[in-house]
């Protein structure tokens, strides 16, 4: 079958590699959609980071590069091994694209996001989503029931936001913030949404991504290279502050600002994978008691966001902002998402 | 009356000023011991700080230095004002030495410890512990019991560390890491002990302190000049790390080896003032979600910490260390600690 498989940066090839064959316990299905994440762009741009390199096997999967991409997929039940009885071929479903021991302290706490030896389908080996099949362990598949494949491709994403904005305590009569509208912003602003918060505020300088945050769910847009981001963020709240704040960014000045703008006794959740130290200013978390709370990923979260979009809450369409060939990933697909990145959201890949 | 003030940096002295009158709605509090505070002596060092200086009033008292010192006071009530039905004169009592709006976001939440024009008596204006007199609200007024007023002086550093402790979230069955073990390291590890806390870890270089920590309720000691602290935590909490954490410095790589201490969805609270903005790596929160909590002060916290040492729970008596008198607060006092910071925890002041 075909995969997209990356070897080293600026370096992803179509290979014509095995089909995985189903083992017991597991379930084979064949890809329909799967999304390209700022994380496989990444890779693409400056990796191995997650993908493990030649000199440095994943602990779990023993793989090095090349590495098949693509994490956040949906697909149709192809066939099912031995011992799965509650999964059925035909079934359209995502895969919750995890590699973990399963027994470290994380594993045991059901925080299995943060496994001592986390990996992901896509990035760490066991395949991935760039190609035709993928062969994931039982508990790995959930059920899309009637949503589409390519809708089923945004619930990975749409997972990382839930999580982020459960770990948050938002609750409906808060006010939020978000900095950033670029995928990740987006769709944690969809999640607020969804959680009944009323009061959602985006910081968001590029104007093509302003456009976006509107229909993802937000009540006011600032623009911080022309506004004063925690003075309008203190006009807006009556002088509190948002009692929610999310981190999409992964910079100095953004954390600084959105724990400034953070309610007293309230929680600013850093989502955003930092590639440098931050130079935090303690004293603001001290002298207004705010939380700052690291979120990675999802654990547990794929049913309920399952249901977020099946009832309407989310329409992820919005999010689908084109969708190519596997043959023309990286044409179409890294090199677009590079060359346009504000203009693109979610690019998804049929393979 | 004699009250020692705050002029400038190495500028203490004795002054003989007005006594203050009781008022409608407060109470007079004859004090008998007030212990002196790190804070205090930032102010001798380096202040004014907190306390406001000559050109910057504090925005309720309006005073300025010369300011009165000394929040961590108990005394006898001397008289009370009108209105105050339920206090009484001779009830020994400790002062919640807090100057607030009662207005603003944190106020009307209950969280006065970060009223945005936060002020103490003893750093702010409204008097000060170490003289004779001091008057304050009835609500700043917590009975004493049967304790005696050298323990209840004890209360507001206990408090300090109740605050944190509840914070953190710290349940029996937990594991605590608490980083040094000067005055706010040793009570917050007898705070953890009175909570239930069964395995705590303190982590202190000097040999003088080390020998406090068992004592305070310490089951381990690391010394962080011949150890790996995380490593060694790691090793003590088989593998896991520790439940809380309490950063009580202020230091760079203490905050880093507290985060990378604390066990995946675990609290690291940080209870230190800090000087300098901190480098973290964010990463370390994210990749294991750790929660990072500021803690200032006490909010509601004093009745329960008068139970926590009325039951027994912490002895209070372990952490005097001196007992001066007012005219000797700069030499057997301030000095003292200076140059004998290691060896002191609390020394009391007679005024």
């Amino acid at each position: 079958m075909k995969a997209a498989r990356f070897y080293g940066p600026g370096d992803i090839r179509i290979d014509d590699i095995p089909e995985p064959a189903v083992r017991p316990g597991t379930v084979k299905v064949e890809v329909e959609w799967c999304g390209i994440c700022g994380t496989d762009l990444h890779e693409y741009l400056d990796g191995p980071i997650f993908a493990p390199a030649a000199d440095a096997p994943h602990p779990i999967t023993g793989e090095t590069v090349p590495i098949t991409l693509g994490h956040e997929f949906a697909g149709i039940v192809h066939e099912v091994g031995e011992g799965v009885t509650d999964v059925h071929v035909g079934d359209r479903v995502v895969v919750e694209p995890y590699i973990i021991c399963g027994h470290c302290d994380a594993c045991r706490q059901g925080k299995y996001n943060v496994c001592a030896t986390l990996g992901f389908v896509g990035l760490s080996g066991y395949g991935g989503g760039f190609s035709q099949f993928v062969v994931a362990g039982r508990r790995w598949i959930h059920a899309l029931g009637d949503l589409d494949t390519d809708v089923g491709a945004l619930i990975e994403p749409l997972a990382v936001a839930y999580h982020a904005v459960r770990l948050s305590g938002a609750k409906p009569g808060h006010s939020a913030l978000v900095f950033g509208a670029g995928p990740i912003g987006l769709v944690t602003t969809a999640g607020l949404r969804a959680f009944g918060v009323d009061d959602i505020i985006v910081v968001e300088p590029a104007e093509v991504r302003k456009a976006k945050a509107g229909p993802a769910g937000a009540d006011h847009i600032i623009d911080p290279t022309s506004t004063d981001v925690v003075g309008e963020v203190m006009e807006l709240t009556k002088g509190r502050g948002a009692d929610v704040a999310f981190e999409c960014a992964g910079i100095d000045q953004v954390l600084k600002a959105a724990i400034q703008s953070t309610r007293v006794g309230g929680t600013c959740v850093n989502v955003a994978i930092w590639g440098h130290e931050a130079s935090v200013a303690m004293n603001d978390l001290v002298f207004r008691e705010v939380n700052l709370l690291g979120s990675l990923a999802y654990a547990g979260d794929h049913p309920a966001t399952i249901e977020m979009v099946a009832s309407g809450k989310v329409d992820p369409h919005q999010f689908i902002t084109g969708r190519i060939e596997l043959d023309d990933i990286v044409k179409n697909g890294f090199d677009e998402l590079m060359n346009n990145k504000e203009e693109n959201v979610k690019i998804l890949v049929k393979p």
